[in-house]
């Protein structure tokens, strides 16, 4: 029976795993077919049925479903059901030539860091509770509808790459919502359409600083700016964050940057908003270095509660800050599309470099992108968004109220898609979250997230991906494990 | 009158300038709208009363409309025409302030470099004639189709980052048709779909190289991976081409490499293939030196006459060759689509890298492409490329007839979209470009790709973008100035 060997399998994986269940199925899924316990062609149960054998959600079982479709164990065929794969990949052993190569045919010692420092399978923050990513509130109609128009219309031009700096009327919609939502003072010259952030990161380092030169960053960080700092030969000098945001001490000054990174709006990951007073002190110590700051204003779309704080960029009287900014979150992750603002007089260059470097393109989706915001659909997707993340965040927030106390605090809860739980120096949050995973729920440890200092225990909770109804319940069994652990004495574990 | 202005105008323009017609079309109108003789809101001239006054083709009025429609000058409206927008792009002098700025605030020397070498407007080769991109082959409808039904079928995970080297059916089809075409043996999980072969280079080079790595690289060279390379800090070591390909000399192994990036199928730019003994050579040559061989296979499609020769990959014995590849010839370039294959002892530290730096996506785009080619629509699509680039190609090949002899050899026909004159050691390749650029039509001295050596002349000469019709009549323009400055006694000049 299936069922029963799926079961088996569950079992013997979860004491050990901190992996969500959609993911332990899918593993079992997995190796139920590649073991042959389900052949080729094979017809599998349908969802409703493996629900009930398994005594799973619904959500979680259609999640790895679609996840081994999307990798090709799968086919399914409309109405008939869902079968494995006749062409599995293969899972041949590496020959073993390969594997007695000496150490000098691997990867470099750069592509080593690259492939196993700041990696998203440990530091992205997404699941909370069992669940999937949920774009459901995305218009996919719409923007269907919207990318046949300007199919239907295409030119030449609209196929080829794009060299300047891209489709002009999506760089004055990105224009506009950054002149009136974020304060930036701009010409619609400055701003430039990329793949998205880690593009714009990346074309930034490599445009303004040389290999060796040295960047601030927040500590803790955000892991993927770290990877494209790596990759592209900077020094990376961490500097500590509080509840202000990043606060650079005196002794900094000793190793001057050339580039600071920073994110303003909602610091990744602990949640803090730069002051005010903190962003003046950032602006004022890039021109005493002539430093240029890179502003990543991930997440300032979703602010909660408090009045929004201008831009670093609209701070800027001497034209240091690079804006980078993303569609990711409000449209969706594969979409591909970010833009920067750069300085006026390094616009061309930027450009230039772009155009040689990345050879961007995508033009009819820059297209309905642009007429998906002038007409409105933008505004309305971050309306709805922010509402239900609202929900969400609330939600979390009553759930863990029971846990809350002088050793565990929350912060950065008034703006983005996840929080911080911060707890007491002593608290192992790498054990905490590994406990909790093995609840079937995925948080994140703070203190993964650090570069250099000791000194932060926390735990990064996403509800981005969390449905709002699981959320009460989760919530619940999360809170409870933390009194476990935080009072350990007072209820006799 | 608005052409009397254009005219007087391109009057203007025209003895210094070796830009194509429409370009300099482009700016004449750019410059009446910025100067206000064409004020915002005010409706252009039909392209017809255009075509006329101007005595220009409407290919290159159209060219010149849409270029400034894409980048926001111009916009149209269905049934009443092009009108000048309202919202033109900004020109605000450059404040005082940034032009006083010390050198330390501008670009890094790496940027420096980065923008002005090896640029894509100095060397892309494409226009011939004036004329513009031409996709019309490219089966829209079709391709929208197929989109649609990816869109209407969509699930969460398809709308996510992509962490398994890209969507399955579409690694499995690169994988068919690799395994049959260009006899590369390799299991799907090798392939790994990438935004295209910059994205390629530019991985292979940071997980497979360490800053100040020695690349050996053909010289001449492709302008792109020099570029790649350079920003990811390799020291670029230019081994000479010669007829059968890169020819590495005893002196070259005194700065051994790295990384070996190479074009084997058709040099690019000298078009020559590689010979068999030379592959074997090479591939002997890395094993030696321990070194990864980067095989760009691009224009391998687009083979005319002569036996296809096996690719590198399939003839490595060792794992030490990386293949990689686009859609973008026979796709249309701003799809943002490739792939690559790499050793599969390293696919997954690949494909991990590659998700934390990339975050690739576009996965509705991915499964209709991975449709599109599992139809048999690419069978036909590269069918239909490969037959009006032959014509296109004989076409120039019977028009440069007159001006061939001992001084003027064509090299690299047989292959791809650009045929390669080399000429004599004695003439200034440079300015015979720029003086055939100032009878409207573009091609590239072959002198500007190298990297080092001194001894090479040439001129590359691209059709893919040329309209069939008019490669006769340019063709000859091109053959007789060739013949005037070829034979400058025997004609009297």
């Amino acid at each position: 029976m299936l069922s029963e060997f799926l079961l088996t399998e569950l079992g013997r994986l979860s004491p050990p795993t901190s992996l969500p269940l959609h993911r332990q199925l899918y593993e079992a899924l997995r190796r139920a077919i590649l073991d042959g316990k389900l052949a080729p062609d094979e017809r599998l149960p349908s969802s409703r049925d493996l629900v009930q054998d398994l005594q799973m959600s619904r959500n979680t079982v259609v999640a790895a479903l679609n996840q081994l479709t999307v990798e090709g164990y799968l086919v399914s065929r409309v109405g008939s059901g869902t079968f494995v794969s006749t062409k599995v990949p293969l899972r041949t052993p590496p020959s073993p030539r390969r594997t007695s190569q000496p150490p000098a045919d691997r990867l470099s010692d750069r592509g080593q860091a690259l492939s196993t420092r700041f990696c998203a399978s440990e530091l992205e923050i997404q699941p909370f509770t069992p669940g999937i990513a949920d774009f459901s509130a995305f218009p996919v109609a719409l923007w269907q509808r919207l990318q046949n128009k300007h199919w239907r219309m295409t030119y030449p031009e609209m196929l080829d790459y794009s060299s300047s700096g891209g489709y002009a009327p999506l760089r004055r919609a990105v224009a506009d919502y950054l002149r009136v939502f974020r304060s930036v003072p701009l010409d619609v010259e400055q701003v430039i359409i990329t793949s998205g952030t880690q593009e714009s990161l990346e074309l930034c380092a490599q445009l303004l600083a040389d290999h060796g030169d040295t960047v601030w960053l927040e500590d803790p960080a955000y892991w993927g700016a770290g990877k494209a700092f790596m990759a592209t030969g900077l020094k990376l000098h961490p500097v500590p964050v509080d509840d202000q945001g990043i606060a650079p001490q005196p002794h900094d000054q000793a190793t001057p940057p050339k580039l600071i990174y920073v994110t303003p709006s909602h610091q990744y990951p602990t949640g803090a908003v730069m002051s005010l007073a903190r962003r003046h002190q950032l602006l004022s110590l890039a021109n005493q270095h002539r430093a240029w700051v890179l502003e990543d204003d991930y997440d300032s779309e979703f602010r909660f509660s408090g009045p929004p704080i201008a831009s670093l960029a609209g701070l800027d009287t001497q034209g240091r800050v690079l804006y980078l900014g993303s569609f990711s979150k409000v449209l969706y992750p594969g979409l591909k599309l970010g833009y920067m603002v750069v300085p006026k007089g390094l616009a061309d260059a930027f450009k230039r470099a772009h155009y040689d470097l990345n050879r961007p393109g995508q033009m009819p989706v820059q297209a309905a992108l642009a007429e998906f915001i002038d007409m409105g659909h933008f505004a309305a997707a971050l309306r709805r968004a922010r509402q239900s993340y609202a929900q969400r965040r609330q939600s979390l927030l009553t759930a863990l109220q029971p846990c809350l106390g002088p050793h565990a605090q929350i912060t950065g809860a008034e703006q983005g898609l996840h929080l911080c739980l911060r707890l007491s120096d002593e608290v192992d949050d790498r054990a905490l979250a590994q406990r909790i995973g093995q609840l079937g729920l995925t948080v994140r440890p703070l203190s993964a997230y650090c570069i250099q200092r000791q000194d932060v225990r926390g735990l990064i909770i996403g509800y981005g991906y969390a449905p709002l109804a699981e959320i009460k319940r989760f919530g619940a069994v999360l809170a409870q494990t933390l009194q476990q652990v935080l009072a350990p004495r007072s209820n006799g574990l």
